[in-house]
């Protein structure tokens, strides 16, 4: 049998180090010019063993956790400071990757609290323009037939304070209201087929069952296309924060209407205007008029890494990563720009590219030590091409907030650190 | 604006309960017709609020946790109840949905505890039949290019106890040992261009930094095809029990080779015949001889629901749902049969369908109220169809154990009750 040596030995770390840096090979570039800021500020109060080969390790455990050294947590986004319940949460899009949002890190919205809703009481009730009332229990919805898909859901207030000027420190801040997740549940259109909708029904009225009465008017062309009836997240049952028990699920379509803690649709003849129907995300537009009943999120891409309050250790090799997704389907292309904007360069997407989920693209890029600004800007299936915030604002002028999907730029400076900036 | 109506009236929902359910329509069947043994056992210290409307949520969380009313766990999988050490864990596969699984109920095999490990301290050493040893650190190693894939892992003992006869009371017990990640890293073949493999090495040695010495021989064929050196799991870091922080992701192949706690990677020029490479994963044959370095995961599938220790409520319709995968790529197609193999129907597959991950499939399934045997049955891209216990029984003979791809049979009792049988 073979001899394992003694691996750790720092001699050896430094040997093989010095060699491998002297080449200067892509990978060795990458290892001296990575990223400084990560990490950090990970204090532990018990050290782990120096070899854990050497010890027991720990128990089974029925529910799994992460490991102590993992620090990770959404951020919050609130007005106030001290309140946590008209409040949110971003996600950390600079440390998650690949393409699904781990649910504990989801971006969540709500304005009353987190509901406590024990599933044997919770009930959805569809009514109205129907030959047939329903009330089911949640049982019951998980025993349909069911259907899942990796879907990214983003609020509309995504991006929303960098419309006049770049406000984000880093990219939860700029960017961290989008998630992705794998969603399963019933579609409403079987539902709306057992109620039978009656004629002059064009609309179906979402209602939340939290503190903050949450109603949504949802287009019943949409209701009979792809919305879901979801219990399932990730594998599991929903979060609490992401609608537990039950979250209707409008693919491609804003945040909010995607209803969480979903627990009646009534349906109606026209759009009920709602407090979150009007105020809650309209598109203000210069001449003074607000466009309402905006649905469809459309192409949007951010670069996650390198992205600001992050610093480049120094020039050579890094990998620029990021998402792109849009509610019109498939993102078919995503370039990189490390001049503002003047020359592009093909991203690499990552397979499977999946309709109205996240799609997450890397791009070599080799940092030459000068200041640089680094973009990406995606294109859907549609041939839409996501623009820059001086083409949204000649049509939307400088009061708008909601549905942002302009191109984000980063600048690098010299000593390595990166800023949100106007390019 | 419109009024809302008392909305969980129980008179309305009686009235609309007996509307629907006189109809009989496939809805209604699959309500009268559900599972009755799911949920219970539920006790909650403090019952939820009847109208969660009516009171404030609780506030945000950094890092969110499950519903408190949701209480499914990993089994335990061990030969000693007392022995947490050398223990398992099984994916509780009748309770999850999708194909994703969460990382907190992945599967998991340790033979020394789940370790301790500081990433800080955690080394990677690549050595043996190289140009240039090297020694990574995971923030390095975390910087190099990368890529994610949805995969499913299955232990090549999954099913083990079944080869004799049908043991596991559920589908826990039978194929828990199977679990489904995106799990993100950096290309195998990256880091060994990096260090030059040298002439005459064919094998490249594994091993894990946890207390039981695991260690296993990868064909430098694969080691250079599609492996990972991984630190992500489902978008963040991986789990401790599941390799935290490095972890040698395999595509398609027995579990134990995916490396958990991955610490070196000794390139060679043969199988070195580990512990793990010799009894950790033959296939016994009749003649007394073992088959050793079984690599590939052979196309299986199993029915997750109805499945054993469930119960039906009556006849009518039920979803059948399950899951299949293949170490061969993609699967192809998913029949039922409800008589024990006489018949077979294609399920629907969830789409998409994704090479070496778990695929979803649905069947539409109306029970006549008498007995059945429930039975899934796979074909891959190869056109590999997964046999019957009797067809591998044949080759394998009756002392057989790992990589125990059988069709697997469910009895519906006439009174709904359904257990593991042979047929």
């Amino acid at each position: 049998m073979h001899q394992p040596p003694s691996s750790l030995d720092p001699r050896q770390m430094d040997s093989s180090r010095r060699r491998f840096l002297k080449r200067g090979a892509a990978v060795g570039a990458a290892l001296m010019a990575g990223l400084g800021s990560s990490g950090g500020g990970r204090a532990q109060e018990t050290p782990a063993p120096d070899d854990p080969s050497k010890v027991l390790g720990g128990p089974i455990r029925p529910y799994g956790e992460r490991s102590r050294f993992e620090q990770v947590t959404r951020d919050k986004f609130a007005k106030s400071k001290t309140d946590e319940i008209a409040a949110s949460t971003l996600t950390p899009l600079d440390e998650t990757v690949g393409i699904i949002t781990p649910s504990a890190l989801h971006f969540e919205v709500h304005r009353g609290g987190v509901p406590d809703i024990d599933p044997a009481k919770h009930r959805l009730l569809i009514h109205g323009m129907v030959d047939r009332p329903l009330i089911l229990t949640v049982e019951e919805i998980r025993r349909l037939p069911s259907t899942s898909r990796i879907l990214f859901l983003e609020c509309q207030g995504n991006s929303q304070l960098e419309w006049r000027a770049p406000v984000g420190k880093n990219v939860r801040d700029t960017h961290g209201a989008t998630s992705c997740s794998e969603w399963t549940g019933v579609p409403l259109s079987l539902l709306l087929r057992e109620v039978g909708v009656q004629k002059g029904a064009g609309w179906v009225l979402a209602e939340g069952a939290d503190g903050s009465g949450n109603e949504r008017s949802l287009p019943m062309a949409k209701a009979m296309d792809d919305v879901l009836v979801a219990y399932g997240q990730n594998g599991e049952a929903a979060r609490p924060e992401n609608g537990y028990p039950l979250r209707l699920i409008v693919p491609g379509w804003t945040g909010n209407i995607n209803v969480k803690w979903l627990r009646r649709l009534k349906v109606v003849d026209r759009p009920y205007l709602t407090r979150m129907d009007t105020v809650g995300q309209p598109i203000l537009l210069p001449d003074g008029k607000a466009r309402q009943l905006n649905f469809v999120m459309e192409a949007k891409s951010v670069i996650t890494s390198p992205s600001g309050g992050q610093r480049l250790r120094g020039p050579g090799f890094h990998e620029v990563r990021g998402l792109a997704w849009t509610g019109r389907g498939l993102i078919r292309r995503v370039e990189i720009s490390a001049d503002g904007g003047k020359k592009w360069r093909d991203a690499r997407l990552q397979n499977p590219v999946l309709p109205l989920a996240h799609t997450r693209f890397r791009f070599d890029w080799r940092w030459d030590g000068r200041p640089a600004i680094l973009q990406s800007r995606c294109t859907d299936e549609t041939g839409y091409v996501q623009p820059t915030l001086a083409e949204l604002s000649k049509v939307r002028g400088l009061s708008s907030r909601f549905f942002n999907n302009a191109i984000q730029s980063w600048r690098v400076a010299a000593d390595g650190s990166i800023h949100n900036v106007r390019a």
